[in-house]
């Protein structure tokens, strides 16, 4: 097999987990496995690359009180667009330096590793500093040193635009640098080596009861991005859809399976439901009154798309005496922003128009692509909900998803409720299973 | 003028310092310059890098006891050659790390800048990892950035092989970039900022009454290796004498001249002596009694060239009964390596011949290219040794250098007394002038 292995930052944070990297890859090569590895920096190297950026700043705003200048947020925040450029210069050497230290560990264990950058891998990309997306990826250079019995030690995270300068893929890009090397290399995997066993059923901190989840496939997993932001970077998720490339997210600690994000459930029939994610960042926001006349709903979300605030779910009741109640989610860090824009907004009848704002709510998402041949999970949900006296105040559905907004409050005992409800916190897991 | 400006460690060895950097390059700019400035990696990051591939091995060598490889002994050391590509695809990331902070400090500072690395340079190299040497630079990336008004930093240190692996210079290698840069887009002078003011006629920790030289040729600067070491790598001297490159040692700290390293003296007559060169690590070997037919001094040196000790002077006397002595130098920590290979050499009538070696010697050099215009300068030294009654052990005449060897105790006062004899320490340095 062809495998690509990705290491995050974590499970190269220090030499001695670098070392145990290197002989996990030369486990993997000496069971007859060609091998490409994908390294984040060193847990906590990137943070302290953006802080030297950030303390560099801050200098010049003390030596020039009052003409001081944002500082950096992140890689990935709205930092300065002038120096996003040398920002990526600097942060993309963090993955450079695990790259080089791996590739001489598996040296050190007695095999034979190549490290590979930027320019060396081939990965272009536009050049969007800080957050590019991938364009083309040259793979000879790889398929070169794997046919020469090398293990091929990629930096990830980082690309080239056309000019040859550096970009950067965005935080946790790492794992869309695997996906997308494993697509144009044409691995039979993606393993993606992090410090959790796999992907839960639900938040194991809410919910202890939540299971590994086994299979998953990458729609479900893009529904459920808030509980696979943990594991993996969900836009690596959406490249694997696209190219259909097998995503095994496992543990670096120890050789148990992981979660396998597939194109197609492969060994078991879909579940109704495989998981449950709770948001607890999300605002509703009422405009109660609105004139039921074409074309407000589209000024209102416009002015808001131009605000650049993400609008989530979206209600509009039925029409009465001419008005309508209008009601829909953002982030809770726009709300206010999100409000200001709505008041300042020449609606038609504005006077009689109200604009209710309530950060304290939360959304559940129940996921799974059995939905598509089974009927009646709103319903299910709804029942589950009632039965604990739980008031729901915003649905939203898709063809395998229900979502339900109800008061923050209440949410955990919402997401614990659906998880026995929708029978999640039964059965054994295969890793209990095989630990039993 | 087209400038190329190269700041060492210490000179952007803080976030202050970078910014300090940052101004002086834009002060230059400002009055009119197109700038091209090089950089190494903030002090002590190339060392935590280097430590950090040490660690890395050591915990391979505490593991597999007993079967233990070489530890790295420095950048340019004799290192693990498998590791080598991988030290300079790791140690290279100091340099960018620097390079990108200067573009960006340049940046608050409200001018224009771009750092370049490696692969945007275009310095290509022979593959020799961790000491390459270049073999052509492109400078066409760079010329363009200046055109478009930038200051363009680049990450000193560093190259490209052929076939796109990450080469470095050896250490002090950014010395040897700037030079290179210098004379690929025809700069009008490199300016080397390091922590010192210039190179001066001697040690001025041996000799207090030193001066600063204002200006010195290539020639002598190579002679003078032990005292220019301290303030440049000395191989950019080569390359700078080869180009015909200006070089402008100054210090960081300050708007003072500094020394002019100029292919031939522009202001002043060339001065019969412009500094002496204390080595304190060098080690004499005699052999007596050696037979004085052809061939046996080849053998001698044969040998030792093959294990890769450097001799440095020579000297034969007179045959006397068909035999003679050979004595010469080498380094010290070469000696006791050096005696064991003549030992185990097959020279004729081997019994005969004794083998004597002494490691409490120096060398001090005395040099000045006004020497070709004036004899003397050797029965001078003599005359001045003598008269503080040091007994020379050897003499080496070159064009430029007298070289005697005296007992190590004596080095300092024989260093002394010639740099007072030959005038060095009489007449105010043209810093001193400006001061006062």
């Amino acid at each position: 097999m062809l495998i690509v292995q990705k290491f995050g930052g974590s499970s190269v944070g220090t030499l001695e987990r670098i070392r145990a990297c290197a002989q996990r890859c030369l486990d993997a090569q000496r069971q007859g496995n060609d091998l490409v590895v994908v390294v984040s920096a060193m847990a906590g190297e990137t943070n302290r690359l953006i802080k030297l950026a950030n303390r560099l700043r801050a200098l010049g705003r003390a030596e020039e009180e009052g003409e001081g200048k944002g500082p950096y947020v992140a890689v990935d925040g709205a930092g300065d667009p002038v120096h996003e450029r040398e920002l990526d210069q600097l942060v993309s050497t963090g993955e450079n330096v695990s790259a080089a230290l791996l590739a001489m560990a598996i040296h050190d264990l007695g095999g034979e590793a190549i490290s590979l950058v930027g320019h060396q891998i081939g990965m272009i990309t536009d050049r969007t500093y800080t957050n590019a997306r991938i364009k083309e990826l040259r793979g000879d250079r790889i398929r070169r040193e794997i046919e020469a019995g090398k293990i091929v030690v990629c930096a990830g995270f980082q690309g080239l635009d056309a000019d040859g300068n550096i970009t950067t893929l965005g935080r946790g890009g790492s794992d869309t640098s695997a996906v997308a090397l494993a697509a144009a290399i044409g691995a039979d995997v993606c393993e993606i080596y992090t410090d959790v066993d796999g992907v839960y059923t639900t938040d194991p901190r809410i919910e202890p009861k939540a299971r590994k989840i086994a299979e998953i496939t990458c729609e479900e997993m893009l529904e459920l991005a808030s509980l696979g932001a943990k594991v993996l970077q969900i836009r690596s998720v959406a490249f694997a859809m696209k190219y259909g490339v097998a995503v095994h997210v496992r543990s670096s600690l120890n050789n148990n399976e992981g979660t396998w994000i597939v194109s197609e459930y492969r060994s078991m029939e879909a579940p109704v439901v495989v998981g449950l994610a709770l948001d607890r960042n999300e605002a509703k926001v009422t405009l109660t009154n609105v004139p039921d006349v074409p074309g407000v709903a589209a000024m209102v979300f416009n002015r808001l798309a131009e605000a650049g605030v993400v609008v989530d779910m979206i209600i509009q009741n039925a029409s009465r005496d001419g008005t309508t109640d209008l009601t829909f989610t953002v982030p809770e860090n726009d709300l206010e922003r999100s409000v200001k824009e709505l008041e300042s907004l020449d609606l038609p009848r504005r006077e009689a128009l109200t604009i209710v704002s309530d950060p304290e709510i939360c959304k559940i998402s129940i996921v799974g692509v059995g939905m598509r041949s089974h009927s009646g999970v709103a319903a299910k949900a709804f029942q589950i909900l009632a039965a604990e006296g739980i008031n729901i105040h915003m649905v939203s559905t898709s063809e395998i998803k229900v979502s339900v907004v109800v008061q923050e409050r209440y949410g955990e005992l919402a997401l614990r409720a659906l998880h026995a409800g929708f029978g999640l916190d039964e059965g054994p897991s295969a890793e209990t299973s095989k630990a039993s």
